[in-house]
């Protein structure tokens, strides 16, 4: 398909990810919003219908939305290595939209969270809770550590993604669907249940990358740094938790 | 089809969305419910199901259920320009007797919430609880943001539901069938999880006001006001979301 | 198909319902359950998956599980009505067998939960806890009401459930098969969540009236009675909602 | 297939199952989780989204997992008794991987846990959180009693993969597929729901046998014993259940 077809379906795709994706963690991470306080089961159905959507509305273009995917199926020969680039631009940029939507969508939440400690509730302003809306932050800050449980839940989520081509539905086809889409959310679901608790599970580099520009540039008070000295760690673990998934894969099945 | 068979299928298919969304608020919102504040998970995915049950049963008139999908399929191209006030006035009269039969459902929940003050659970009789199982009502009421929030989450739903002309099945197939019914299901529930948190996500005008219709009309004691100068933000909000997402679908793929 | 091979499929499918369905209320009832208060999001889905069991094992007869499913499909024409007395015969054993094994499988935790006030948790022995897991009781006692609450939820899974025949698969093809199973199921899980709340739902007169039987004669220490003046309403709702659906499904679509 | 093909999909199944379900309980059991005590129905949908996630990636060995499935597969006929080897010892080693993994992606988690107790948060360091990361405890020890519990659990599992061969998809074809992964996925999340509550569900003597010979090797500090006088009910339980299943899955559609 042509790079426009490609840009239009990532970027529109990768947006509803981070708005729907980014939108929980408001939902439950900021003051005013019904959902406060939801708790981890939110979150991760909340991650998880978010992919179901993007990778819905993104079926043309195969639904990356996501580089390390974009690597993996590079790697194992489904993606041209030409359209890599368009395809981690688009995904970029749609996340960047995605985190500014959420901020439309909550602006009301992100101002009482940073500007009214509220003594009733015994919760002050805290910008952690807005970092947790835009980027991942680790419960125990050891970068190495947290690098290798990015590695490791990305490699859940790319060896499902790559065994795709392996499963047959009942009449024989093979690709996504309906069906690979519905499989891959809860599968993502599942991730963020069982692999999110130590560093809140990026698996997707402009998932975090794209909210942490935005956060970056807001014009929202007390917001807080954007912590750049943890922002490798997403990126780069969940690519190279990408690259083992598609060698295992090559190793086994290919 | 003929607008009697649109009229049956959707009356019946609204009515059982406003009747198991509407109830869902009911177990969770008043006093002696089993799912007494069974929490914001228990919300969403109620809602979703909701629109699984009613989608699958008014699948022969395509399961619109609510204007703002009127709207978009019109828009599209795929509903006649005819054929739309009898799908809208089909919506709303389901919406008004799916309000009614949660009232009948939930008779003594209702009894019991706005007449007895009961100081062991500590909680007064609240108006406002009996409220949110007809209306949506803002956590912080801004109407110009909430118009926006509905207008966001609307588009989400919308684009999901147009892409499915999009999206092949194994057997290349497309159309909504049972997986459709599904997935958009899921898609609302992902919706309610990320982006009801503001404004409760009416995403549907008829799922608002045609419950609020009745509320004003019911002999609920104590009830308090219908809140009528909110109701445009529920209304218009999703109409416009959807005219959108026509927009933006018409421009990436029409 | 013929009479013993209904009774294998529909004894089995409704053991299993009942396992499970009753299994969830144990593991949230009881004490020294590693599922003990876990709300109500877990009760909705437990009994939704134990149809979804069920429905998956019992498909050879068709897996209705259930007298008022059998009743509707009757009225219908789908089931002739010779094999309603053996149908509903083995969903009431089944049911029965369910309860059973649900009391071998909680042996220890019925025996804590009934014998050992425990201070330090602040709860007392409690007969009602376990009369949960058998049968279900409102939380108003006014049959009437409770009667009418029955009807609706009843009439919600039954109208789904005869929607089956106008909904066609992507090929084209109809019937429950595995997609159908899953969406019933998570119609239930709907229909507990959102209509759940005043009377526990039966919606499945066997549900009750089975595992009620078993409540009466199991040698269970300080059991309390089997609550017989509210047996009726969980049997005559449940047939009279299937009844006034299976009525609109034939003037809507007939 | 090939032995090593066996092997190679089967190792990595069941690694991804011991992976993602052993993640879950370490993600609700340990501190400075972000799903720290996220409780029971975030463990049952851990568990259920793992063997999901598992039986997608090992479709092209049949995705047993799980001894407990062989052997019934092998008493149906299905799998051919000298493949039986192959597979255990496959399933044996994948669930081994999978503990070490856990153990990585939560290092830090585990430190914490066992190394500091926090009175902060009222909670002492407990070897109990972090053996119920590796294998199950009964809430109630009573060995016969856990293992007729097992042998239930397992039951339902197998007969429901059993039931697999039975239940055609729409058009007319059998057999696991991306549908049948997904049922397989919620049939274990429901047993979690409902028959979880006494044992916490072995079902797969590896899923137990294998992180418990992990937790006996790993440099843990203040482990505590590995309590083998248990390990055999989580082993011989589900195995006399999968027997028991085979055998009146025979009797009923043999």
């Amino acid at each position: 398909m042509s790079s426009s077809d490609i840009f239009t379906s990532e970027v529109l795709g990768t947006m509803l990810l981070v708005l729907l994706g980014g939108g929980v963690c408001a939902a439950v991470n900021l003051k005013r919003s019904k959902a406060f306080e939801a708790g981890w089961v939110a979150v991760a159905f909340g991650w998880g219908f978010a992919v179901l959507t993007g990778a819905y509305v993104a079926q043309s273009s195969g639904a990356h939305l996501n580089p390390a995917v974009t690597l993996a199926l590079a790697i194992k020969g489904d993606t041209p290595w030409g359209d890599v680039p368009v395809y981690m631009g688009s995904e970029l940029l749609g996340a960047m939209i995605g985190a500014v939507l959420v901020w439309l969508a909550y602006y009301s939440q992100f101002q009482v969270t940073l500007r009214e400690p509220d003594a009733a509730e015994m919760k002050d302003a805290n910008p952690g809770q807005v970092h947790g809306v835009f980027f991942t932050s680790p419960e125990v800050r050891k970068p190495l550590l947290n690098f290798l449980t990015e590695v490791i839940a990305t490699f859940v989520l790319i060896i499902a993604i790559l065994t795709q081509g392996l499963v047959k539905d009942a009449d024989g086809s093979v690709g996504l669907g309906r069906m690979g889409a519905l499989i891959t959310a809860l599968v993502v679901v599942g991730i963020g249940l069982s692999l999110g608790g130590p560093t809140g599970y990026a698996i997707n580099p402009v998932r975090d990358l794209g909210p942490r520009i935005i956060h970056a540039v807001l014009p929202l008070p007390n917001k807080g740094g954007s912590d750049w000295s943890y922002a490798w760690v997403p990126v780069v673990g969940p690519l190279a938790g990408a690259a083992i998934a598609a060698g295992v894969y090559n190793l086994a099945w290919g």
